[in-house]
């Protein structure tokens, strides 16, 4: 058997059950959720890596050096903002061809400032190799509060319950979108693929959802339906999502037909938004005091075998050509 | 101009310029040492990545996945003891082809598995990509001490001076030797090729040096007088090896001739064992109470045009072939 049959989050698995025998006590969330978390002194510490690989997860000849080093930090912001944290600082480690012109370095090195400063992380280590094909593995560690009451203010993908509401910030689709249209030959510069290159993560509030003690959360990067599948899959539980409340922005709609739209937004992937998961009244008052839309997209239910529905207006289930992306399956 | 001509120190060197900028005040070592270190609430965070990339660092055909595995972690939790400090938890980017099998994958895994054992080391994330070519990414996070006076009790690169004694544990070449021999075919449990497909860092002792206030320490990763010169760099100061002095195995005697035994001790690299560079009574301290045996080897002194020279017992100058290890240069 080789690694594609049993694929990506396979292969994740049986790591966890090999290094998770002799779990230290000051562990609070390991192998599984979107980014680590552990007690260290009278702080909450948080680490997660995430890499970008030529061919598999950019296009070499389209991707501009400054987008490759602003998507490679900010794919990591992402899963310390899904984790209700602070990213603080990181490691970067480039695996390139010895052929590699210098400024393509730098660029990279540029886009990976920007999206620092934005942020707030700074790149405190890195770690250069020769390979045949151009790698980015990025490592953020960052931060998060302890409440009053000394419990961790996380969030997290186990902790869904039947009848809490799903919503999710800002809109999805325009990452797959712009992947389209940057195959197809469209510039940088274009909107949709803007959306693709340079993924803003809505760290703020993130935060906001954790003090406001939003139980839990996962970050739009397989797919809104397969993350909310590893939800379901967590918590044993089932989930609706309603195809018309799902958030799409102006430029999706204009640039598809509503079927191919939804279909981006529902099983596109990257798109770096947060999915927040709660009881009612917490997600009123997220959305209420959040500095970005949050739109409700549906309810998580005790229906497991039937993982995330999509339904559309009349309550018959929508089922999408596409089901979201395993890089060692692709 | 391309990578391979301003060589991987060139571009570590390029990055730490580019993210420099705005150096949080939280931040006590950034790029430029075995690993970072911050602040956070009362404790001290380090955090270091290393990666091994398949016939770059190691030879495929020539090394059993298991100890890849203890290897790609231990030659980050060399970083973390070359600090002072206690390596924690990992993350871990595994880079494959699709059609690796599963069981080389499990053998790696056990592998990392028996490394975080002997250290005390807990995966706590990983990520798995497809690409062309085998490559293990890992970053350590662990912490320090703070000493009595809230000081952080870290051993750093650019903490030697002119006077100060230089000192290594255990012994050298044996890694570069075992090298040599798995390339000549030796089998893995050959005592050399042990040494080099299974680095034991001492990381005990490191912490000792730590709490006994020796100031500088660098692991023997790239070659003793290769190490030994990023620390005379960055202190503006030179270092006089005696070649007499210099460690050496049984095994390593036995095996090779005086001079190549010599050639490998000094310039072979991948040893992990931990120089430290410390007033004399400071190392007579450490000497005294470490678990692991600290040859003093050489003195810092104030001749920095001279880089660390090597003097053989009439105090005439050494020339040795190699010159270290540049992985993009290679």
């Amino acid at each position: 058997m080789n690694v594609s049959e049993i694929g990506e989050f396979g292969l994740i698995e049986r790591l966890a059950k090999a290094v998770g025998a002799d779990r230290p006590e000051s562990l609070i969330v390991g192998i599984g959720d979107d980014a680590a978390a552990w007690r260290l002194g009278d702080s909450l510490v948080l680490a997660t890596t995430d890499s970008l690989v030529e061919g598999v997860h950019f296009l070499p000849e389209r991707t501009p050096w400054v987008d490759l080093g602003w998507k490679a930090l900010a794919v990591n912001v992402s899963d310390i903002a899904a984790m209700g944290g602070d990213p603080l600082f990181a490691l970067v480690t480039l695996a390139l061809p010895p052929d590699t012109p210098v400024e393509n370095v730098d660029g990279l090195y540029a886009g990976m400032q920007e999206c620092g400063r934005e942020y707030g992380v700074t790149v405190v280590g890195g770690d250069v190799v020769r390979a045949s094909q151009v790698m980015i593995s990025v490592a953020v560690i960052g931060h998060a509060d302890l409440g009053a009451d000394g419990q961790a203010q996380l969030m997290r993908r186990d902790a869904a319950k039947a009848g809490f509401v799903i919503a999710v910030t800002g809109s999805l689709g325009d990452s797959a979108a712009g992947l389209k249209r940057l195959k197809e030959g469209a510039p940088a510069d274009d909107a949709l693929v803007r959306a693709h290159l340079r993924p803003q993560p809505p760290l703020a509030t993130g935060r906001q959802a954790a003090r406001l003690e939003v139980p839990c959360a996962i970050d739009v990067s397989d797919g809104l339906l397969q993350d909310l599948r590893h939800v379901c899959d967590l918590c044993e539980l089932g989930a609706v999502v309603r195809a018309d409340a799902v958030p799409l922005s102006q430029q999706l709609r204009s640039a598809f037909t509503a079927e191919e739209a939804l279909a981006l937004a529902c099983g596109g992937g990257e798109d770096y938004q947060l999915v927040f998961i709660a009881p009612q009244e917490t997600m009123r008052l997220l959305r209420a005091s959040a500095q970005v839309r949050v739109t409700v997209i549906g309810e998580m239910d005790e229906h497991p075998e039937q993982r995330p529905r999509l339904m559309d207006a009349s309550g018959v289930e929508i089922k999408l050509p596409e089901a979201g992306w395993d890089h060692l399956r692709a």
